[in-house]
């Protein structure tokens, strides 16, 4: 059948891409797009940075224009046009138009569906007052910046710590606001392991963010003209501003009534080719669900980068094409203030959950030579398939050159790399770019020292976990002096510097369990050696040392 | 046999590596290094950079010493020392104190062979002339250091263009010197291929460098009291300081007399445990010769990235591990001024002589989204093998995230993926680090869309070629007007910009070949689908549009 007319429901990321892709596809067929939004296609990923004003202009949100799309690919963009239903059996949709309040009708040989996706709105009294808001539309963020303008609210509360409320916060704190956040998890960034996320924390307590976690919204009011926020601690928080970003759900309502399959997401099934259950209708973009490279199950992929490749895919192949989306390995990036925090592959807690036995271990590599002005530490959590080597995840944090590492972190996962295989990466050295060992590198090297036995890491909670329960454990602090004097050694630890362990190793008992820390893990390697070497049965290392450890410290003492 | 003395030639990268890896593999063994300078493990890459005062501080440049050595790890670390003979019968070396003027006897149970490379000096009268140095060693780094502080130099001229050449440059001009490159190549940079090169030459000039290529050194002397450079072009430069960078080879005299196999490269051959041809004896660092990953062939890879690697190896397996170096993908960075430019895998010059038949791509993308303050262009070149479409290498130039961009398809290149892989890459997305359509997924992404049939990429040599030759082509500019004012189209062009394109291609003629292009190949793609649906037989696109071309233009007018 020719396909003589292409109807695309959104037309931000995935819509966008998908007509573009679709006319270079086809010079005749008829491309229309309805678009719910009075604007096609805007950097939906920008909106927090124009609330700060790091983004300065309203028009660098708008990428292209209805206008652009119908010159150049003559696109009939259609803004302000909501389709409310779909008749598969004649192929016909019903199109509200917001502006002329009329509705009406229009054919389709094929359809991609790409609406997006919505904010989740707590059932919370209050939520509707006009200072509270969410962040995801261009209507949203011009509401929230006249806000600003007019009102010029002191204080900010966004209720989620997730991508967009942390990007949200900072954007907020840039702009001068007291800020505060409110999760219902007990850690910010669910997608990370509690003890990365720990670090993003801290971070933001230390830029002057007040957080609290493992708290849920219960009520939004106004009292003595003021805003107030209640949480479910019974807590009682005074703000002028109220930001909602607890999650989004796929925009499904339409593809559900019109009897197209849905997945166990919640997202629209589709295909490797986009497809959905109608094989004449596509689908791209949050509304659907896709694949997760590491476990091969639907997950859902609400990402610009993700919409783009999958509206390109669902262009082509409305057209008769067979453009493939493999999946996602689930790649996250966030600027936090002067950390980057990303992710690839699985968590900790998620392989886990997956059923795998992972192995986690930690490297905190300087990101450039050390010896070259403005080198900062990384900290790299790595998750490994413990039996085959495979690597699964990794989450990356620190203020220099995150993304680098996280990106060649997910061409590996990707390609179903061990975490061995990451030392044979040759990977560009240059002083002001790298060190000469990676940190890449370093984290591939750690990971085959494991797998030939040369240590035997022991995670912070899992020592904190044996110290609670009163077992028998020697702890060794191998740092120096001064370190010492800055940071106290744990509760119980014997000091023996490295550069001391050989002379006074005979103090020790070889046949008990022996724990090595430093700061951050390289000295403690040294010394399992050592120890290992000269007879000691039991000894391990407390991986990504103190750094690590200082989490579990800290939040026993807080909360 | 139980090894119960390593001696390590060398004591900088892969000899420093090698004993602190081998004494984590036994506590028993017995480790002397013998370094021929007057320091341990300095930071060989950093020198550069010293000597413009980026980094501060000599100190920082001895990442160790002798006495950590010693302390650590108990290594025997002894400098001023050069190891002149093996007897591989006996095991025995001869070894000269170069302080003490002594010659002594060592024995050895097994030997790792670290020594480096040195810099090759053209037999050229004067060249041992005092303002003329090598910028290899610390002791070369000291002495350019002084004469810089003492004579206060004016003008420098580096003989050579590569790597240490161009590093060489950049620190001097930020020293506030007048500089001069004189390179006997065609081009900057040989790993690159030469319109890439190119790129960094016309940055070089721009920041005024003088630039003399396909220049030989045949000269170098005094005149009236000044330094005086002259070149088989009979062209004479007055200079008061020369730098020799014109290349290195491996230190193999030592290996060479003890009989040991050297490769077809000229390093000391080695099996992929570091292994030389006497089992008991290994080698890494600059000496040795490593594999090739693209070609599966020899190379030389004198990287401190890489001698890290072959050490940690030499050093596990001269005591009976079994650890692997499987070779390297080539990558290359190398910071000229405000750019970064890098190259892994193949040019496709080095594809075209290894017999492949390979595609080259070019792609212009933004750094970030478009609309995030401080987006920079990328310039990405792809070679493919053109049947298979398996990446064979990329060069990357550009002002910023050329790092990131280098790593990631170099970890492809690693594992073998094909140009179309790229697309499907899960890149860490947020407007701060990236854009939707990464730069590597939108090289991907045309790499597909050249596999699938939908544009004819034609590169701007070869345009030159068809238009030197008089072939009957039709050229088509498809830029907007205001981009024609600010660059002329090229010589006969038609311009038709892409938007009326449809409307005006009823003048063109289908049966013609006919040559599309842009500023940098997108729009020029979609015309070439334009034209291609609508009847036109011939069709292709300038790949990189005029932003390749300038290069082609500027190079007529000059040399």
């Amino acid at each position: 059948m020719k396909v003589r007319k292409l109807v695309i429901v959104g037309g931000v990321a995935g819509g966008a891409s998908a007509a573009a892709k679709a006319r270079r596809c086809s010079e005749e067929v008829e491309i229309v797009i309805f678009e719910k939004g009075s604007d096609i296609s805007y950097a939906n990923c920008g909106l927090p940075y124009y609330l700060s004003g790091v983004i300065e202009k309203r028009e660098n949100l708008l990428i292209t224009s209805a206008e652009f799309f119908r010159r150049r690919f003559r696109v009939d963009a259609r803004t302000n046009c909501e389709v409310v239903q779909i008749d598969r059996k004649k192929k016909r949709l019903v199109v509200n138009n917001l502006a002329s309040g009329v509705t009406e009708e229009e054919s389709y040989d094929r359809l991609v569906l790409a609406p997006g996706s919505h904010p989740i709105i707590p059932p919370v009294p209050g939520v509707d007052l006009p200072f509270v808001s969410t962040l995801k539309t261009l209507e949203d963020t011009d509401r929230i910046f006249d806000f600003l303008k007019e009102k010029k609210p002191q204080r900010a509360l966004v209720v989620g710590g997730g991508l967009i409320g942390v990007e949200a916060v900072e954007n907020l704190a840039l702009k001068g606001l007291q800020t505060t956040i409110v999760e219902l998890a007990p850690q910010l960034l669910t997608f990370l392991d509690w003890e990365m996320a720990e670090k993003v924390r801290w971070h933001m307590l230390h830029k002057g963010v007040n957080i609290h976690l493992s708290e849920g919204l219960v009520f939004v009011g106004e009292q003595n003209g003021q805003g107030i926020v209640r949480t479910d601690q019974g807590r009682e928080i005074p703000t002028d501003l109220v930001l909602i970003a607890v999650g989004i759900r796929p925009n499904v309502d339409l593809a559900k009534n019109a009897g197209l399959e849905l997945g166990i997401t919640g997202g629209i099934k589709v295909n490797e080719f986009m497809q959905t259950s109608d094989p004449d209708i596509f689908a791209a973009g949050d509304c659907i669900e896709t694949i997760n490279l590491v476990t091969g199950k639907p997950t859902l992929t609400p990402m610009g980068s993700a919409a783009n490749k999958e509206g390109r895919a669902a262009g082509a192949n409305a057209l008769g094409r067979r453009v493939v989306v493999k999946g996602f390995t689930g790649t996250i990036i966030v600027k936090v203030f002067d950390l980057t925090v990303a992710k690839t592959g699985l968590s900790e807690r998620e392989a886990l959950a997956e059923g795998y036995s992972p192995l986690a271990l930690y490297v905190d590599p300087s990101h450039l030579a050390g010896y070259y002005p403005g080198a900062k530490t990384l900290s790299i959590k790595t998750v490994t398939e413990r039996d085959s080597g495979r690597l699964l995840g990794a989450q990356v944090i620190g203020e220099e050159g995150v993304d680098k590492r996280i990106d060649v972190l997910a061409t590996a996962i990707y390609h179903h790399m061990s975490l061995e295989d990451l030392l044979h990466l040759d990977l560009a050295y240059a002083p002001p770019y790298s060190a000469a060992r990676d940190p890449v590198v370093i984290a591939g090297a750690v990971g085959q020292n494991y797998y030939q036995g040369d240590w035997n890491p022991i995670t912070p909670k899992e020592v904190r976990e044996k110290m609670n329960s009163g077992e028998d454990v020697v702890l060794i602090d191998v740092r120096n002096r001064l370190e010492l004097a800055r940071q106290d050694p744990l509760p119980g630890a014997i000091h023996i510097p490295i550069d001391n362990l050989r002379r006074e190793m005979h103090k020790l008992d070889p046949d008990k369990e022996t724990i090595l820390y430093c700061a951050q893990g390289l000295r403690s390697y040294l010394g399992n050696r050592i120890l290992a070497m000269n007879g000691f049965k039991r000894v391990s290392t407390m991986s990504g040392g103190l750094d690590n450890w200082m989490y579990e410290l800290k939040s026993a003492d807080s909360s």
